[in-house]
């Protein structure tokens, strides 16, 4: 070019954190990666280190010393806290909470035959922590706003991960969810006692129990109470899901409410899909976990597509009804048809205690961005 | 028999309120019947003499000039409290909230070939309507009750309607519902701006928003606050449910949580099963309506097994996110399948805002009680 070679950019994927080799990477840039089966069920807590990663955008590197979080707009003092203000100004709260990203099972949309663009996640984009920190709730107190404050309707939330035009990842939660003091919505520093790592929001993040990941915004930079939702792309024009008969050609981003709570779902984790089974029956683990605060009551599992079930143990950290923010993971024994051979699918279906339940089938579910995938989960093994 | 004839009975059932005939009679003693469906959708508002009546006891006639509500238990001063002091002391709120029978839609389960117990409901246990009255909150605040007080679990109701031994009809819910400010459950006096009919409560009800029918008990007597669930059978040993795998003989009551919040549901009100179509296509018209405040937000209808799918006009009040109590009306028009005649089978199924859908079919969800059938609605219609 005249003028001589334009300057080489810097890769802003330059500097990201160091990660474990176990986790199965989705996409390299920005970094998405699940956590694999066995481990998900190996515990009620997943190690930090095994968490599944779920970035938009390069991960930013914030200095805690001169980190400020800044709260701003309708109702409210704008209002500057450093982290150790965050930490001592107020009342430190600990809550288990499964995160789910909303295109979770998104694989079995595509054994549908139709398609959906989106990462490839098979099951693995789930996990669970002890998150510590402080109450939103008390944070937007502090800055003077009142509950039932008409002029407020949502709380916005940004990020301090931007992309190359500088705009930064955002999404907002309805305020009733975040000034619930039975809502849990926490300002976390913390993951099982040790500070956040640099994946899952250092120095600090949201953390919304019972919604979908993407609201539980990661290295907060700034919170807006505001009478709209966040206007970023991923409130507006993602994480939305439509009927099976609206397609690319023909969506109304406006029709849908942005997703929060999700559906009861389940997945089995053991055994994987074309294991080899050499007896006549069938240990089989995975996980269960419902969105609102709804705690799984009951999993069910069937070797003959679903003409008798087995109930399985359910493990879970004990929760208040309608604060089941936590999964359950789960056990059954369940003896295989008589005189199988071959091809066995194992089916897994999941009740929350409104006892919602999983739909059979993902096709009537089927929606172009591949979100909310909560059929029954099936996997075929191989009985010798 | 020796020393004479026993003395005749009184007909506990002789003073019961006068019904329209339009009301579809499941029994008599207790009086059970079921709103028709063409009237269920001709109002969001269900008109009182039409709402659907479910009783488990005789109607008790309650004068309301001695009527006393007393409330008492753990944490609380012991309160008696006339209607007029309940409707001066207290602040009025009206809520327009839909309940519904957890045995609605058991027909639904008798079709699978495994016949429950129960009232023979179809799709009309289930209503909507404008109640006013006062929060509970704030009797249980005015009776002393702290928030998060570790010893009330549950608030236990009792009915003043009861047996031949003496026995009241009783429920609870817990007790982060019961104080919930975002919860609105009422001691309702009104409906639709009159005093509560005879078979709706007079004087006094509670109504739980989001919550099965069952636990809004009617004739209010007692109110208790206790670290134990109501003691009541229906508590207890009825409104909960299983795996398809368990059934009279195996049932562990325990082993369920007590049913409250219900899961999404719809039903095809019209047009009825075997209606003649002389056309090409077909509107249909219903309801929807899923528990725990979670609003419907998509209705979609198929005239072809699913295959393809309408999705239907809502019609509903509008409530906030997480209170959507009320159900809502839809309607579509859906082109029958090109060329066809004779049987046509028309399915609906509903998402609400939580993004749960209704399962495919009812034997997966199959339950000795019979109840909360929401697997989607299935009509047949006759192409001519
Ligand atoms: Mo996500
Ligand atoms: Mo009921």
């Amino acid at each position: 070019l005249k003028g001589g070679a334009a300057a080489p950019v810097a890769d802003p994927y330059a500097n990201e954190p160091a990660r474990l080799p176990a986790l199965i990477v989705r996409s390299q840039k920005p970094m998405n990666s699940e956590t694999p089966k066995e481990l998900l069920v190996g515990s009620l807590i997943t190690p930090n280190e095994l968490f599944y990663v779920r970035n938009h955008l390069p991960v930013p590197h914030v200095d805690a010393a001169t980190y400020r979080l800044r709260v701003e707009g309708e109702g409210v003092r704008t209002m500057e806290l450093s982290l150790e203000e965050l930490q001592t100004r107020f009342r430190r709260h600990s809550v288990t909470a499964t995160l789910q990203c909303t295109g979770n099972r998104r694989n079995d949309f595509n054994l549908t035959q139709r398609p959906v663009k989106g990462l490839e996640w098979d099951g693995g984009s789930i996990s669970t922590a002890v998150w510590s920190g402080v109450r939103l709730r008390d944070v937007l107190l502090a800055a003077g706003l009142e509950d039932d404050n008409p002029d407020v309707a949502h709380i916005q939330f940004e990020g301090l991960d931007t992309d190359m035009a500088s705009q930064c990842y955002g999404a907002s939660v309805e305020v009733d969810k975040a000034m619930d003091p039975q809502g849990d919505v926490l300002l976390a520093f913390e993951m099982k006692g040790a500070p956040l790592p640099a994946d899952h929001g250092y120095p600090v993040r949201v953390v919304v129990p019972g919604v979908a990941g993407c609201r539980s915004v990661k290295w907060l930079g700034k919170i807006v109470a505001s009478d709209q939702e966040s206007a970023s792309f991923w409130q507006r024009k993602d994480y939305k899901a439509f009927s099976p008969s609206v397609d690319w050609h023909n969506v109304d981003w406006e029709s849908a409410p942005a997703i929060q709570n999700m559906p009861v779902t389940s997945h089995i984790c053991e055994p994987l899909s074309g294991a080899a089974i050499d007896d006549d029956e069938v240990t089989v683990k995975g996980y269960a976990w419902s969105g609102g605060g709804q705690g799984i009551i009951r999993v069910d599992v069937s070797a003959d597509g679903g003409a008798t079930w087995h109930t399985a143990e359910l493990n879970k950290v004990p929760q208040k009804r309608g604060r089941g923010w936590a999964w359950a993971l789960w056990e059954a024994t369940v003896p295989l048809p008589k005189g199988a051979k071959g091809a066995v699918q194992l089916v897994a279906k999941a009740t929350d205690e409104s006892y919602n339940t999983q739909p059979e089938q993902a096709a009537p579910i089927w929606n172009l961005r591949g979100v909310n995938c909560n059929s029954w989960h099936r996997v075929s093994v191989n009985v010798q």
